[in-house]
């Protein structure tokens, strides 16, 4: 499978087999996101995985969908902003760093048959409440980890005419 | 190539030789960025293509390296934060839809055979100028794209240990 068969591949998938992810399985997609290049390489991330029944049904109280808790793993992606890099004009590049490791999990696991599903829409102050956060580190997205028990929706994206320009705007 | 496999080759590329990225190829990376999840759905993205010499090494100013110019094409990814889904404590997620943007594009390239370097270390207002960016419209990252003319720099990256967590903090 070439990268563009992958990207094209990979969709939002909302419901999940109750079968455990293979640790061999979850080892990967965990690597693909260790390995994921961050600003100045700070590499200012965490990443929890939550497996166990009960942990899964009280995070799903901060995003209350029931295919959500039944995925038997949740993938938390958190951020450092204190420790991440910042450019010459204030901008931190904490939520850019935390996207690629997450995006290379959401690959890896597309990659191996894995279904997942961005999520951003969570509460966040229960996350951290419930992930237990500590003072500096913020939850950035989520994704349900399992094989895929729902359709993958088809695509729908702006047409290349739309984004894309030539030398300058 | 397994997606795994592919996290670990893809590597910043600090010197390009001077043969023009393939059409065909260019469309495939821009493609894989065009196919990109984003919160929402809201796709607030540009990509500018860079390939004329001058107006590369207009763009250059705003990045000042001579291995960044001399790349056959320079990427930017532009987003427009007004036009981006925000998170019900404010958070606006436009920084991780084009992180995830050009996290796609660069792993196209590097599929391909193609070298990039993530760039977010430029002066935003020369490149706002130099790209002629509209209100509203601010670049993210850029990367030079082409055949690669410098050895890949050896990973650095922590260990598993130091970022992962099960179930909670």
């Amino acid at each position: 499978m070439t990268f563009l068969e992958l990207a094209a591949k990979r969709s939002s998938i909302r419901g999940y087999k109750p079968d455990p992810v293979p640790e061999d399985w979850l080892a990967k997609v965990l690597e693909a996101g260790r390995l994921a290049p961050s600003a100045a390489n700070k590499q200012p991330w965490h990443f929890i995985v939550v497996r166990e029944e009960p942990a899964r049904l009280k995070l799903q109280q901060a995003y209350p969908r029931d295919w959500f808790g039944k995925a038997p793993a949740i993938l938390v992606v958190c951020v450092e902003p204190g420790k991440a890099w910042v450019r010459q004009d204030g901008k931190n590049y904490v939520s850019v760093d935390g996207a690629i490791a997450m995006d290379h999990m959401t690959l890896c696991a597309a990659d191996l048959g894995l279904g997942t599903c961005w999520i951003g829409a969570f509460d966040p102050k229960k996350a951290r409440d419930i992930l237990g956060l500590p003072e500096g580190i913020e939850p950035l997205a989520m994704t349900p980890l399992g094989f895929p028990d729902a359709p993958p929706r088809p695509k729908s994206r702006k047409e290349t005419a739309e984004i894309l320009h030539y030398e300058r705007w």
